[in-house]
């Protein structure tokens, strides 16, 4: 039987969707209400046919969750949605994994600025941790051990897909302190197209998506002030990003290429000691020989992060590339991570499955 | 701890690796070893990323299989290449679960003629059981039962995707002696590109298979006679059959259209009972609302048969269609289910996973 | 110099764009409009960039065509849209060419039980010709020399996709007399997502066509009476249809797969020369190699029809098999071919580029 | 009729087909035969079906080439085959326009470098022009007007496909003197999987290409070089190239997107202003609104180069962005824009057509 009883606001979008999979499968939690305003009374296994025979439930409405019962809810919503929802849960005591922008970012400002509304809930922002446990595990156990000892529940803010990869790709060499100092980083990263989510638009449809590869928001994307907020408590300093993303013809898959100007003199088999020392104990990150670069179809589906890299002599541009899948190390499978350790429970209790081989 | 040893011969290719990664979760099955002429010495997780962390298996050569320890072997290998191993495997104790199409065919024959080489075990066809459990589940049983009693290996032989589609579409209304009789049924079914194998050709390059469609081996294909044999064992007169197989742009899955000319005035719930009789127990079939008809994205990495159906009442033709991924119901996941038989396991053990939902 | 002036209604969808497209390149037409509700005053560089440099027209109203300079206006909107606009039109003495199925089906009673609507000008039914020249090609010439000698607009009904590639693949058996008298001829067809048109649906987006194939709307499909329409009128009999549409991961094209029940006894090199017989003399009709199937790649663009077909000796059945663009033959450029013969010109005028190779 | 005669060395590969296709539609030029070893005496039409009906030219064999009537020789052969067979047809007074990467580097120590080979031609580098019109028109037409006065034949070695978009991209910028000393440029650029050739191999098989993207040949890419030479050029400064191609699954289309590092206090107007010096009179160059970035689809099939371009205020990169497509301007029409100049014709001869807008 399991632990804790979990739903997930937002149960129809393809983030969502894919919590719903996750948490139907997780040994330890019991989905037990999934939402959506567009599709209540339908049943999930009807909006999404690979359901049929593995669950029973409906859409509801958010009004109708059952508060008593719920141990934690995921939020799979976007931007400004979570600002009502988060804080009545908190309240109910019923720990919150936010998968929107909302909690993201620190200074609200920022914030304000980069999405253009008024932060509804900056009370909440020092409450919220940054959900990339490879980077900041620490302070998700310490919510998990506030929440075992005073019943005080968690608040996790979920990055988003291209931070996830970005920062997996360049964490260890910021906090290496070998960059050449105030030279912006480069960041191209390739999308498919779940990133666009299930709302249909001119854009998403597959005669556009199809045969095509296109740059978009090139210096607005609002992915930007999060990258750059994670690389410089990495770097320790303040550390610009230029961020291009770029939408290809796939369903799911993120390759995000960064681009860092080192300090001259390097020579390769440091950085290997340098991201072998970072993730030789991360048991969902997997770095590639020195030189060979990773592939998105190899993580499809699941919580892992694979990580290649190359340091250019002739430049001193290290390209670091890293391979997520978008809804999952980028949305859905992180965030469960993330519910697994505020829970006390494995880390990788129910992400542990192999990926599409094929 | 795992009960029984297995081997995958033919392991570098797409149905190998679907084995590999099905077996390397399997409960009851221990993967100990996985052939590969071509990639004898490789990692298999160097072939296929997606099993970085999960094994460290690499792939060696048939003659080193440790058959002293092996209860079962999954041949995974082009017709004509089980002749010899099948034999040898059985000899030693050990169950074969072919999926060649070496022992498909019952007429030595029809074999002969249609894949135009001579039979090199034909000693074995009336041992080998035709792995569609759907249908033949009590010959399976059968094989378990004399597995357990007298340790005599079992031998099934594999369907392929299309016959396995085709069959789970027309069999409850064949079997129904409600068909016109002396019509040919008429198939069409589309499939993904990987049912051409992952060796390289100018038909399976990228360029070659995007942006087309084209109908191949019309008339000629090889799996057009084991589709009539089972049509007309569950007609129980013979059935001819006229099969357009379809190459269409996607890696995996196979919809299969069935026509079939019914006698004049039967009435669409009849054909709702035929069904819903034929299946209701069946944990790997889904039958969808009576003229709804099924996707391939569905069933997509798993063992389930999606299966819809509509009764044109002006033309009294029934097109029934059925959605399976080519290489799991079509090929690794049926062939993990007859083993589970076999072995006496519960039938979905290490098939009860939720497909892809996006 | 150009000699007509056209306009395009409905020149923001995917058929209007490739008619756009076809009329800036064409020696005899001159583009003057192209309307657009949706995307008034746009720029059609804009919405399509691929017109780049190629014509500064703007999106404009019906409203405000230019009627007393209009030769012909291509109509290309969805049903019921025709009936105020082409006897308007007509009454201005400006030729219609009507991509909407408003005028194909003869019989008012069939269009108003397969569309659901009270048919709005059922007074053009007698005057329309189904613009499908290599069948009709007669009375489109008809309608030209009409036109040329008392100045009479001619009003053209262009086929739906998959009526004129299950037409072309079927007419010449059909008109052989050589088929099983009151047997239903079954027709599955595959089709690229552009056959769905660019209005944003859920079943539209990239993230649920990409990896997945479906057949839908299976007996109910409106082009199933447009097709027993013209099969009926070749066979001069009436032949029961049952047609399957397929949806595909693809932008264009269309693959049409007839199965026809023959009189037994029929050879192969009688069907090669009922074939070449019918199309040795047109310019877009190709025949492959007795046995060999068409890909749809092969006419991407163009205005080609690619037919193969075998006869299966043991069932009887033969498949033809015919391959075009849904956009091109099936739409724009067949619409462009009528329009050609309708005015009196080279029936190739405009339609002889040689389509995408790779 | 057509004034000059030519041939395509490598005529079935992709690249080979496409310049037939544009070959056998060009005006001013006369395709009189098509060469390839693999499928010597093969009808083109059969392996390219899209050209049943357009040509009845065989496959022959170079050793068959017409020397005599000959004009010019297009060479669409991996590198190392030209340094045999250009000097040859130039000793014939035959015009060489090479697509390999012979006489790309002016350097023969760089391409020795980085084609690890040694160079069979040297004594030709000082002859050959690299084939970017957009850059270096004045160079081409010198050998037109030496062609013209003299009957010296020309040699055009023509661009690599990155090297094309991402000099197009870059060059006004680069030549403005505005990007910061000292800094290297970075590069990523998606590909589609036509550029990987025809061959068949594991990576590109459909299955393997499919919804996949990864980085390869990092820091290693043979097309660097290239980049470096005219980027270097045009900034008349050693600049140093990071440079990351991705590959994507489509058929066709470059987005090669380039990352410089400018002066301060740079304002996006007069970037606008750089660029419009620079392209206004280009006929296959456009330019899109200020912050608006192009799509590899909007150019398919064509000649054009899309380029968009943002400069950002608080890193001051300026990130500009080309499409192409690869078989277009980064190969073969590009290649037949070259033989126009040299042949003294109108540039736009032949590659005026629209484009692919669905």
């Amino acid at each position: 039987m399991s632990t804790y009883k979990v739903a997930v606001v937002g149960g129809s979008g393809y983030t969502g969707a894919e919590l719903v999979r996750l948490l139907i499968e997780h040994p330890e939690f019991e989905l037990i209400a999934a939402t959506s305003t567009s599709e209540n009374g339908l049943a999930l296994a009807e909006k999404y046919p690979a359901l049929m025979g593995h669950t029973d439930l409906k859409y509801s409405l958010v009004s109708e969750l059952p508060l008593d019962e719920l141990d934690t809810v995921f939020l799979a919503v976007p931007h400004t949605a979570a600002f009502d929802i988060a804080p009545q849960l908190l309240q109910y005591g019923i720990s919150v994994i936010d998968l929107s922008a909302d909690f993201r970012l620190k200074d609200v400002a920022v914030y304000e600025k980069w999405y253009n509304v008024t932060h509804g809930a900056p009370e909440l922002l020092a409450k919220a941790v940054y959900g990339l446990p490879e980077l900041y595990r620490h302070q998700l156990v310490d919510q998990a051990n506030r929440r075992a000892t005073t019943g005080e529940p968690a608040l996790v803010a979920c990055p988003g897909c291209y931070p996830t990869a970005s920062a997996l790709a360049a964490a260890p060499v910021l906090a290496a302190d070998a960059m050449m100092p105030g030279r912006p980083v480069i960041i191209n990263a390739v999308s498919g197209a779940s990133g666009m989510g299930r709302s249909a638009s001119d854009a998403s449809l597959f005669t556009n998506v199809n045969e095509d590869a296109r740059s978009y928001n090139v210096g607005t994307h609002r992915h930007t002030p999060e990258i750059e907020q994670t690389f410089s408590i990495e770097a320790q300093q303040q550390i610009p990003v230029s961020f291009t993303p770029i939408l290809i013809p796939m369903t799911r898959g993120i390759v995000s290429n960064v681009a860092i100007n080192m300090l001259p003199g390097l020579r390769s088999d440091v950085i290997d000691v340098i991201y072998q020392t970072a993730y030789s104990d991360e048991p969902f990150v997997k770095l590639l020989p020195y030189g060979k670069m990773p592939q998105s179809s190899s993580v499809s589906t699941t919580n892992q992060a694979h990580i290649g890299y190359f340091l250019d002599e002739q430049t001193n541009i290290l390209v670091a590339s890293c391979a997520i899948d978008n809804l999952g190390k980028g949305a859905a499978t992180q965030a469960i991570q993330c519910a697994n350790i505020v829970f006390g429970l494995s880390e990788t209790i129910g992400l542990d499955r192999i990926g599409v081989v094929v």
